[in-house]
C-alpha cells in the first residue's frame, strides 16, 4: 500500500467545488475517476481544503492510498492526459503512511483578486471580483491590521456552521495594489467556513470608506455574524498554498 | 441613422468564432442579440476581423448603424450587463457614416501566447499553447526576421483560401519571452486565412530546432502551403489591437 501526495491547480468556474456530488460535476469527482481510469482501482482522495463552487486552486494538496506501484513521478503526466483541460497535476511524491492532507496542515494560503475598476474584463473577468470606484488600499491594510493573530472569528463565520471552536490563527493578512488589480492575501491555520470570503467584504467595506479601519477591531469582538455583508463572491478566492 | 464603433474583448474558449451562425454560439450573435435588446431593433456588426472559434480578443473593433439616440458613451455599461461574462464592450463611440470596420481598418496586431514547459496550468491553459522542452527563442527570432515586410505570404495561408492576392505587408513579428510564456507579436495590413496560426508554426519548428532560421526565407519563398505543419492552436490566439 502507498500513499501519493499531489499539488492540484484548477480553474473551479465550472464546478460545483472540490467535494464529490452524485450528480454534479466536482474537482474531487473528476480527480478520482481520473485516478481510478490511470490506477484501474477505485481511488478516494482527501484534501487540504474543500473549496466552494466556483474558487480556483494553485496549490491544493490531496493524498491518496493505492494498491498499483506506478511510480509518483510518473502520474502527473498521466494522469493530466486523462483530466480535463481545468483541472492540473502539478506534483507527485509517494509519502509515508501518515500523511493526511487535512489533518496535518499546517496553515492553508488563499489569494482574493479584485479587479478596481468600471468596466469588466473577458480575460481576467472568470479569476477576480470586479468593484467599480476607487477602492482605498491604506485603508484597507489598517483594517486588516486589526485581524491578524489569534482571535475567536465567529463574526467571519458563514451563519449556521456547525464549528466546536471558532478560534484561528490569522498569519498573514496583506493587501496590495498593481495597477487595476487589488490583491488580498490571507494565511492562516485552518479557515472557518466561508471566513477568507467574509473577510474580503469587510475589508472592502473599509477600502470603499463604508466602514472606518479601527471598526474592524470592534467588528472582530462582537462575534456577531449578523453585521458584516455577504461573502465575496466565490470567483475571486485561489487556495494558493498549503503547508506542513 | 447614427453610426457606432465599439472596441470589444472576448474570451473566445466557448464559442463558434466571430461570424453568426444560426445554430451556434457565437461571439456575433451574442453582441447582436444584447444590442438588439437594448436599443430594441434589429442590430447588425461588422467588424475588423473574423476572428476564427477560440481565437480571444481584447481590442476587437466593430461597428454598426442605429436608428436610435442613446448616447455611444452609455453604451458599455448597458450592454455589459446583458452579455455573458466572457464578453465585454470596452468602449463605444459616435463616427462617421463612412468609417466601416473592416474596409477602413490599416493594421490588425495579434498575440500569440505560448507556454513553454512541460506541465500544463490549469489557470493559464485557455489562453496558451503548452509547447515542452525548451524553445530557442533566439532562433525563434531569427527565422522572423525573414517574414518581415511585403512579401507574398501564400505559404502560410490556409489551403484552398479564396484570395486574389496572397500578398501582404507584415510591419511587426516579434518573440519575446516572460518565464515560462514565450509571447508572439504579429502586425500586418491585412492577415491571410490562418497566417497568424500558420507562422507560429514555422516559429515553433525554428524554436524546437526542427529547421534552420534561415530556411524560413526559402519556405516564404516556396509560396508552397503544404510545406508546413498545421496551424497552432486557436486558443494561443488573441487580437489585440486594430489600428485606422
Amino acid at each position: 500500500m502507498a500513499n501519493i501526495k499531489l499539488v492540484v491547480e484548477y480553474d473551479g468556474t465550472g464546478y460545483s467545488g472540490f467535494q464529490r456530488q452524485s450528480a454534479r460535476p466536482t474537482i474531487q469527482g473528476e480527480l478520482e475517476a481520473a485516478l481510478g481510469r490511470l490506477l484501474r482501482e477505485q481511488v478516494t482522495i482527501t484534501a487540504a481544503g474543500r473549496t466552494d463552487a466556483g474558487v480556483h486552486a494553485l496549490g491544493q494538496v490531496v493524498n491518496f492510498p493505492t494498491t498499483r506501484n506506478l511510480p509518483a513521478e510518473r502520474v502527473p503526466r498521466a494522469v493530466n492526459r486523462v483530466l480535463p483541460r481545468e483541472i492540473v497535476v502539478a506534483a507527485a511524491q509517494e509519502v509515508g503512511d501518515d500523511f493526511h492532507a487535512r489533518r496535518l496542515a499546517k496553515s492553508r494560503r488563499y489569494q482574493y483578486t479584485i479587479l478596481n475598476r468600471d468596466r469588466p474584463s473577458a480575460l481576467v473577468g472568470r479569476f477576480a471580483h470586479r468593484v467599480g470606484g476607487r477602492l482605498d488600499v491604506a485603508a484597507m491594510r489598517q483594517a486588516a491590521a486589526e485581524l491578524v493573530g489569534e482571535h475567536d472569528f465567529a463574526a467571519f463565520e458563514a451563519a449556521g456552521s456547525p464549528t466546536a471552536s471558532t478560534v484561528r490563527q490569522l498569519t498573514t493578512l496583506r493587501v496590495g495594489r498593481l495597477g487595476d488589480l487589488v490583491i488580498v492575501v490571507l494565511e492562516a491555520d485552518r479557515f472557518l467556513y466561508q471566513m477568507a470570503r467574509i473577510m474580503v467584504t469587510a475589508l472592502l467595506a473599509a477600502g470603499r470608506g463604508e466602514m472606518e479601519p479601527a471598526q474592524m477591531r470592534r467588528l472582530r469582538e462582537s462575534r456577531d455574524r449578523g453585521r458584516i455583508g455577504p461573502p465575496a463572491p466565490p470567483h475571486g478566492l485561489c487556495l494558493v498554498r498549503v503547508t506542513y
